[in-house]
């Protein structure tokens, strides 16, 4: 590793995990000052955050950067003062810090539980300058610092964005370090942050597969995996074709990028000859590309052969697998095979199928004549979230700001020992 | 890695993990049947596991292994039963499988959390043959399946303690590979363990500092780490000199090869000459070595000098690190240089001084007037532990029932698409 990036990485997280001592002891009145005034400064800036978002496009553009990627990057005034609006619906969020539960033991050690910041929350993703404000001022409002390495094309975004951001704790009792990004756009700055044990409390990758299998893979710090969704909608024998077209649909094509977005569609044998056909219209618009089992495409002609490859793929696209299933039993030994754990779902008007379906299916969330696209720290109620975990430990599906804490142990005696 | 090794380490998980999935949707009837069956077994077949302890301890004899480890992998009658009892008061405990919260969405979801087992837990420790039993036990009852990998040199009669469990699996609904001993006493078992990802969901190891530190590093699999205690006890000037001495000598004597003892103790300048040669003469008796800054030898000629080194060191042993500081704030920065997380006491009448110590130490227990070593499941009535956490995500302080669970939501809907 290249030694001095290692040590400015160091240097940032040194001054991070000093930052985040005041921050954990501001109260709740003064984080959300801090964040109304950088929503404040985001709309004031827009010309100069769009002038600098202008150089990072014409570098991708020349770059021959994918065009997906572009329009992620691309800022315009609407989007800034959005950004600016999500940081003060942060800032409306009840404050989970302090919150806690007390008990007395017989003894009379009297035990506190009360949530705590974590510390420092490393962010490790892609060109989206969105998430460099959002993942700060969720990480401001639980009282966290972070340090930020987002994607290399959108470096100038970044920059102008976490200089505004300092600018503000300038004015304020917070220190700036308690925002800081990793200005570096090779890998040893990601390499370096990875490797901050000690420093860094907890690593939250967000992006495509790739990016979160090398963070985990890679990390000597705590990480939170999030993201992988090969989620599946089961349509059951006693199903209602009405919802079940519907769920069906919305799960694969209302935004087939996202990660709750459904990748296979199996269906019981018994209703198959009525609901794929329909499917099929349904999605016809779209031009939705189904890749069937055998029994599928007898009844579907336009589907092309499914391979087992494609039951462990997630799309995130215009496409989907199909496989008609014997019952239940084989839809859930199917997704167990199969599953990341993300969302899953059922449409069944039969309650003991429903039953059996949430009971041993083992994923964040499981449906029941619902889409899946509903996992989502706003749907679920949570507010703005920091990522969907699909992981077990610490958090389970979409966090919120009670997911960027931990709790602390105040025990209070009158010279009890033991 | 050796090939053969891992595959069998690999199977003993792929068979763990299809167990985890039986015993999620046991009853805490058929739980706890199970584990009032292990206690049984374990009471009716005393000399039989004495036998195979033997076998054990005149290996460990013949190869020197130090008296400590000698003391703790010996079994007694006493101690079998003893075990057998703890195997029982887990049974007694509440399950927190089921439990949850419900919520119901404006657009109709309704959304339950609710508590799930983690599924595979992997265990790594020492020649304690006691933490055989504990750890399944804490496991089963919390719906887990359980891979062990204790010392070497209990290898015998952690050997005959899981056979006898497994047994009482296969008179029951539950699989017997829910309770898995890796059957290798060499490190590739362990090396295999700690890459088991997708298979085992979370690795716990128990033992000293050494054992920590190599799983914490070299695990592909989640880590909870525990047990690093260098613990400080502060006596502030407005002590009630009673409580301070009290205090100061239980948390450091009382066991000091445990994690919860406290390493270094800071004295307010203002009664160090009050308190220290009291507090060499309540631990004269054990003969209590104290590494003490300049001034602490100035004020006791019996100390010897401390190197920087003493106050980074957790001694487990008879032996203390002792420093003079000039107020809390002095001995607040003392503490943060070197706490490792645990367990943190302050011993003082003044209220601004305990507030200012409860808020600004960082670890999972902050005491008040109460000795450190009270961090323990069962003194803050979680019932038997599992450990104590000394990191931040997922669990902080000790471990017990429920933080071998994770949650799933269960989103039930009535066609609702987004």
């Amino acid at each position: 590793m290249d030694n001095n990036i290692y040590e400015y990485v160091k240097e940032l997280c040194v001054r991070a995990k000093s930052a985040s001592c005041d921050l954990a002891v501001q109260t709740s009145a003064e984080k959300n000052k801090a964040l109304a005034a950088i929503a404040s400064k985001l709309r004031e800036n827009v010309s100069l955050i769009l002038a600098e978002n202008e150089k990072d496009l014409s570098c991708a553009e020349a770059n021959g950067v994918p065009k997906t990627m572009m329009d992620r990057l691309r800022l315009t005034e609407q989007r800034i003062i959005g950004m600016a609006d999500a940081v003060m619906e942060v800032a409306a969020l009840a404050d989970p810090i302090g919150e806690g539960t007390v008990s007395t033991r017989p003894n009379g050690l009297k035990i506190t539980c009360q949530r705590v910041p974590i510390g420092v929350v490393g962010i490790i993703y892609e060109a989206r300058p969105n998430v460099t404000v959002d993942a700060a001022a969720l990480c401001i409002k639980s009282g966290n610092a972070v340090v930020l390495r987002g994607g290399k094309e959108a470096i100038n975004t970044n920059r102008i964005l976490v200089k505004l951001m300092r600018e503000v704790f300038e004015e304020s009792f917070i220190s700036s370090d308690a925002v800081a990004l990793i200005d570096d756009v090779t890998r040893e700055g990601t390499n370096a942050l990875m490797s901050m044990r000690g420093l860094v409390d907890v690593l939250i990758p967000r992006g495509g597969k790739g990016l979160i299998k090398a963070v985990v893979e890679n990390a000597k710090v705590p990480v939170i995996e999030t993201g992988a969704g090969n989620c599946h909608v089961y349509i059951d024998e006693r199903a209602d074709m009405f919802k079940a077209l519907r769920v069906a649909v919305n799960a694969k094509v209302s935004r087939p990028s996202v990660c709750n977005a459904a990748e296979t569609l199996l269906v019981h044998r018994a209703v198959a000859e009525e609901f794929l056909p329909k499917f099929y219209d349904e999605t016809r618009d779209v031009a939705l590309e189904i890749r069937g089992c055998e029994r599928t495409c007898s009844i579907l002609p336009q589907a092309l052969p499914a391979t087992e490859e494609d039951y462990d793929t997630e799309y995130n696209d215009y496409i989907i697998s199909v496989k008609v299933v014997d019952d239940v039993h084989d839809a859930v030994t199917h997704i167990r095979k199969y599953t990341t754990g993300h969302s899953e779902a059922i449409v069944t008007e039969d309650y003991t199928s429903a039953r059996y379906f949430t009971t041993l299916i083992d994923a964040a969330a499981v449906y029941v004549n619902a889409s899946t696209r509903f996992t989502d720290g706003g749907e679920f109620g949570f507010g703005a979230e920091i990522g969907i975990s699909t992981q077990k430990l610490h958090a389970r599906g979409p966090m919120g700001l009670s997911h960027l804490t931990t709790v602390k142990y105040i025990v209070e005696g009158n010279g009890q020992v033991r």
